[in-house]
């Protein structure tokens, strides 16, 4: 109950140093706080339901069975933050991001979104659901470090 | 509490004929059931912030003034819905969609998402999370007569 | 709000008569209530899964699929009803129908069972959650009879 | 908040050495959790309700005086699980491991089936609201450790 | 969602003619809503567990069914009620009125008392969460009316 | 569940027309919708706590008790409600608002705020948590006929 | 969320040992829990509102200012718990205890009811409602000790 | 779960030195509980949006910026909270005051006003939701000492 460290949920993009830009910050910073996320090894991420339950003749449930391994991690993960930080790039359709934003938003956790002005059109509703729309994860160490003054 | 039908909120892509096949199909099966969804006129949907509320010189803020009225919308309906449907399409990343998604399922709300094979594997997270996965929408008016069974 | 009729989800064992036995007193009595129920046609309720959205090679994922499309139907009639009760016979598992007692009881509806003596020991788990148990569905019929009374 | 320790509830089957083999991989892969469950000693189980609060007369009362006591762990420790894992045997019907899971799912707990490949029709609708069904207690070792990857 | 009528759940005492003055006064006001409360025969309340589901060798196992069949109806009531009144008269220990003002105000129900002067002290935790408390049944009448204001 | 019209609860300032505004806006447009509120009469809900339950020597209880009866209506109309509108106006401080505000944005409730530029920056947490912000009674209309378009 | 041990609330009558009781067996066990409960001090319970906050003229303010003081102290450690025992003894009407019985009952707290087989028929609605019904505090203290079962 | 420390958020006017005081008193009490609060330096709350996020052009976004980043702090505090007080002054409007209490109240914390006798009138509504109404912040200490009792 009255820990005062806080964890923060770094769900998205898997691809860019945006989790570690964070986690440099936040270490520099010294924040009382904990960085959670989804598995962020793409190979382990996609193969783990059949790695651990059986292989899969076809792609769709090889895929449903990764998935909904990996959720039991993400939503627990999610449902255990104080904050969620939901990263979309360019290049992917990361439809996970978005769905993580909804299901976060949904249970009351605040979010906070993290995008080039590029996607701002295409981000409107996720961005209007959200406490703060940051464009580096510099920005979102600012915005942690405020909302964390002692 | 006895009113025996149903809503489903038909989430996502407003640029195909989705929802009319499937309007089309419950009609046609006389399905105790309403249809609901977000506005799908694509410019009133862009500007009813600025419309209703007055012009923004920038457009994050447009934006953002219109994703906001219109959640009055979405959200309202999603949390009346029975089922909640989510159609993603080839050509728009849909964020929203899998938004919504995240946020219906988190709510407890059975989902059933839409889209073609080709998408599966970007959509594995949000189809992990659903209770069925249509490619055409005549499938999806198939399972909704089914649960209707009477 | 003030609809005074209630409705009451028939759970569990579908190869035998007692959901019509407790429609023909509810209907006797004239109570102010509505039956639902699962699919109760077995061949049907096996295979909607497949006959909404495409055959599958492997009867694990068939099942999937049925069972999936099936809760779509059974947890909203639940989330809908006022009480459920919840059938067991001798014959089979019917882990689905414990299932739905588990489900039930922790999203409050009261529950009421309705089995023979001899599967007492059995289902003494059930039971314990259980606000009434009955050993025919004529006592069903009488405790909402009851409950019901103007 | 930030404990970074989950818990796993071990529900079902008590006459096989599953729990134990559970236990062993968790202690051998060094995971960050702790593992609960319902009382084991079947004895005990059974006369937990007579022996603390006074004998009864009869067995349907005996019963339900153990199983009321019994549900003061066995829903508290499931309230306070991460993850709950509920097994089932061909020998016995186990009707508390599927009441158990339904209970579970319907908190929103993640939920892992544990049975063999016979018992796969019988429980398609547990394995349905699952995210994993393991067919031996190590898959579900590996599950968890892929969730926990640190 | 938008009826405009409102549900009264009336809790506590069996032997005054409360009720009948509330529903007199709700009458003589053509207030929009609608009054609910316990069976009020005492004799069936008492008996009714074992009128439906068999006879009971002891008091105690005599009374718990009768207790659990009436909770489905007080339970399923005050959850559809807008507001709860509770009554408490010098005679009886109504603990079973203290029981429900407490459940309903967990569950987030606006309470109103109805007691003597007399038991004030007695009843200050009671009336420490009620919205208010009245000494006469036209008070509580007066109160409705208030709140129903068109 | 499937009743199409929605039910928006007006809260705050009683001293000007901008509810009779709203209301000939929505009945212009014949929007499907109710429109509730507080008793907007003055010297009534001052009193009725007084007045339904007998005088007070002291101010303070005085108030209390009818701010108490007041919130039996108002919380439960907020409960009821799919949009909550808080209008503040440069005259009074009306915390009521920014409470009834506040109570229901916790419970899940769009807030639409109506208030003159001048009040920005002493409204802006009220503001930050809404889902419009409008300057004249006739944008909350058209609000709301564009959330409601068929 | 890992920590092994419980917290049990101790609710109702202040003018016997039980408590004392209770804890002494607690202790020489060497049970995993926290005894938690009201102010046992009924002077300073009874005065606690005007002690902290100010005298009042009237008793039943005076009474009211407590109760709710006191209601601060309760309802959290009701929250915090994972069981709660309530208490009912000849002599007083403990009220309190059965409301607090019946709020901890609505969100889901197990409850554990300890008093005289006198009070059997007076309480049954409030037993109907827990798990267990204990004659002496030993047996409260024997159910905690099954419960906890290492 | 079994921390018995409690967690106190105090909401409302950052002019005076209502925090000090009731930190010293707890401090000087020795009270096992830790003070929370929003960000009470004046400007660093007014410009942390445009800090952390970039620059707005008008001061409604500018305002608007802040009030969200503001609100991850203080709705994650008042969430983790066991009791909120809040605290008003007579110079300004503090609406933000009165909709954390709003928002406190309807998610069940206890709430505790603080403010001079003046102000009752105006505070009617706050206080009628609250648990206790103190004049001075070291009645607010002596509350939270008596609801500490070991």
């Amino acid at each position: 109950m009255s820990d005062p460290r806080w964890t923060v949920y770094l769900a998205g993009e898997i691809h860019s140093d945006w989790r570690q830009r964070i986690a440099a910050g936040v270490e520099a910073a010294d924040l009382p706080l904990r960085l959670t996320g989804p598995v962020t090894d793409h190979a382990a991420s996609d193969d783990c339901g059949v790695m651990a339950l059986g292989p899969e003749a076809q792609a769709f449930w090889k895929d449903h069975k990764g998935a909904k391994v990996n959720a039991i991690r993400t939503r627990t993960l999610i449902r255990r933050a104080d904050v969620v930080v939901a990263r979309f790039g360019e290049k992917y359709r990361q439809w996970n991001a978005a769905f993580d934003a909804g299901y976060a938003v949904a249970i009351g956790k605040p979010l906070i979104t993290l995008h080039p002005e590029a996607l701002d059109h295409a981000l409107k509703e996720v961005d209007g659901a959200a406490q703060a729309t940051a464009r580096e994860p510099e920005q979102v160490v600012e915005v942690l470090k405020y909302v964390l003054t002692p």
